[in-house]
């Protein structure tokens, strides 16, 4: 079904009010298109919030539920607003664990404490624990509905066990083998079970010693963990070993394309918008984006400075002024061009901290050689411009400035690393500007020397 | 274990040739993580390729397969050289049918049809047909190696049938119910049988008209939808609608990993180098990287162009050049701000073609904002340096600036992905350029008319 129509028809279930045709379409599309066509209306106004609270009234609480895990925080925060209590009891209860745990951070004090009163008391601590975990962690992302099973059961109890329990979980395709002190001892996987004869043990075939995640480590661990070896889901670990929850990899694959975007909009200088582009105010773009193009005036005032300074030597020689620009941006496109290759190594752990001193012997040869190829380029442009004493001028400044430029670019997000910021915050922007002063000076002293000006104040 | 003892035990091994040594301590570790330590050694020139090539032998088949795997194909190129045809048939023959294509084009004709001689013939066709899929679409990543269930077979019948055939195929979470003609009917996953009465027959309950991709669509559709939708695997459709294979989760992140790698580095004005950075060779980045710096050379050459074109505005209020990289580059942030946003959004699909108005009504009012902070701003900077008159110039520069750079940054990645390019080519350095040059002839046009110079020619 095209999206116009299924909006068309969404629409005309709302004012009719009619939830057995809504429970009839829901059959026949996927909530994800559901749900994407709704925040298409929404980013172009066509569709109010208050006709989605509408149509989640009229949904059965698992639709409304499953929608709602769909919708970005940002709207989740006025749906909670505009829903009465009850119902949003009754949504949040069919939740999974791990959204309806983000969904309960969105809500005031008085909301929480209102919500807990109506659970039982394991699901009100699972909840308060899911929701304690801070952003950003493993804990914050993974779901505590895992399956379970007991090492001395045999291959056809377990799956009868999985039948009986495993409906609302998660995922039973891996299944953890707990001791009494519900710490991990193994894990089996459903293919495991299927394949085993009936009557084998699950000790004697289940995995030992699986690889597990911290609940405080960064959500990315886990992430590239599932993403390396390949797995479906990853068990947590609190500090005393107990299994607290599972990573699956339907949310390591959310994970790993969150961090790819919020990479991808630090290098290119936009700060981290969670979410997406479309959703996004236009205050919160401005505000994003703001912060940064003012931050880095203050690196050009520093260009602006030598400049400044170096004017008597512009003035005596007005043809260097024509190669300012390409000079002092390829200083700063090298520098961009190491950094977007570290940032993103650094960010999916392929390079490491100890890897700074032999990645810099490599940049260092491979921005010799850039800087040589580049020299020899613009020494033509030089003798044509201005002859041979400004080529000598304009090669030497290349061949300098795209090895200093090169050497910023790569050293920033290892020296940001090791600050304890994101490497990421070295953006593209930032390198260029820095690598651009630096530039301004290089040529201006080369060009003083050579051409044998005095500079301003000497 | 240790990444260092691990390639300890494993020169030992080497070199004593112990095969049973071997057997055993690859029970102990995991494949991913042998892989990644020998990597690690040959980045660092302390292990030989030959080396990996005696432990492969050494090897069982099986082993030896999933270590090949994990191997860029850079490496597996050479592996392919070293090792005995007969050896290397065995390996081949056991690799996941997804890599044995991928490999099998890597090897010379000669190789190709020595190794199809070996073969029965539905493996022969089954390893042309996928080795023909172009570089970049669903085909070249899908597996052929699905499991199939009848759709009048029972519940039973189907977990009988899996246990039987299952063992090797890339997954039987998934299970794909056929047609006389082979064409895609239904799915069942591995959870849904579990979970039905044993004597429920597969067409009552299986998933009717499941989400599919086409073979020959970009394999990011893959990808996208799998993310989307939460599956385990998609199924891959030919034209004539029959089922020719599936994309199993793993492989869809491995796609999306590799297609933001690839966005990040055109974005960084490195070209796409495929693979990682550690691996990417001195000659390599120097290639992908000065193509870029050279190209953008021409770009500075108009900016150079245009402040030689206004040399003597230059001569006559020489404080101008003062504001000229702080104006200059303000832009340039401004359209690599909007171009990084882009790029990503379009790349994600959540940004399509037709969304270009409605994005680029809200560009220009986040821009006007901008521009109008910015303004404010370097005017005080401008009185300070230079008076009343240098501060109009100043700030209504930088509010022209900043909007031409958002709406070229914003509009290029819509162009280029029009004209069938991939828009990460509209790089941050390509943008900045572009921006530059423009800036460059705002400035100064706006100067000589407010501070009523005449132009060079005019």
């Amino acid at each position: 079904m095209e999206f116009e129509d299924l909006i068309r028809e969404l629409r005309a279930i709302r004012i009719s009010g009619n939830a057995e045709a809504l429970a009839n379409l829901l059959e026949q599309v996927l909530m994800a298109d559901v749900a994407e066509a709704i925040k298409e209306q929404l980013a172009r106004q066509t569709f109010r919030i208050r006709e989605v609270r509408d149509l989640m009234v009229l949904m059965d609480d698992q639709s409304a539920a499953a929608l709602m895990g769909y919708f970005p925080s940002t709207l989740q925060e006025v749906l909670v607003e505009l829903l009465e209590p009850a119902k949003l009891a009754k949504i949040i209860d069919a939740m999974p664990h791990d959204e309806r745990a983000d969904l309960f951070n969105l809500l005031s004090e008085e909301e929480q404490s209102e919500l807990l009163q109506g659970m039982s008391q394991p699901e009100r601590e699972d909840m308060q624990r899911l929701a304690s975990y801070d952003e950003g962690t493993v804990g914050s992302v993974m779901t505590s509905d895992f399956a379970t099973v007991d090492a001395q059961a045999t291959a056809a109890d377990a799956i009868k066990h999985l039948r009986a329990t495993g409906k609302d979980k998660e995922t039973i395709y891996q299944t953890y083998v707990l001791d009494e002190d519900l710490s991990l001892v193994g894990t089996v996987s459903l293919k495991d079970l299927i394949m085993a004869e009936p009557d084998d043990k699950i000790a004697d075939f289940m995995t030992m010693d699986p690889l597990f995640v911290r609940a405080d480590e960064e959500r990315e661990v886990a992430a590239q963990a599932i993403s390396k070896y390949d797995l479906l889901a990853i068990p947590v670990l609190d500090e005393k070993k107990h299994l607290v929850g599972i990573v699956t990899y339907d949310d390591a694959m959310d994970v790993a394309s969150e961090e790819a975007d919020m990479d991808f909009r630090k290098v290119g200088a936009v700060g981290s918008i969670a979410g997406g582009l479309k959703e996004a105010s236009i205050r919160l773009l401005y505000k994003k984006r703001v912060f940064w193009l003012v931050l880095l005036v203050f690196g050009n005032i520093f260009s602006g400075a030598g400049i400044a300074y170096f004017e008597d030597t512009i003035a005596a020689y007005i043809a260097l002024v024509f190669f300012l620009p390409l000079l002092v941006d390829s200083g700063g496109n090298a520098g961009s061009q190491s950094a977007t290759l570290m940032v993103r190594a650094l960010a999916t752990g392929e390079v490491m901290m100890k890897d700074w001193a032999s990645m810099l012997g490599r940049e260092l040869a491979v921005a010799g050689l850039l800087g040589a190829t580049m020299a020899a380029a613009v020494s033509v442009l030089g003798i044509w411009r201005g002859g041979m004493e400004i080529a000598i001028v304009v090669a030497l400044t290349m061949q300098l400035v795209v090895i200093v430029g090169s050497v910023i670019g790569m050293s920033l997000p290892f020296l940001l690393s090791k600050l304890k910021f994101d490497p990421a915050t070295a953006s593209a922007p930032l390198i260029t500007s820095i690598a651009d002063a630096c530039g301004v000076i290089i040529y201006f002293a080369i060009a003083t020397v050579i051409l044998d000006i005095p500079a301003a104040i000497a």
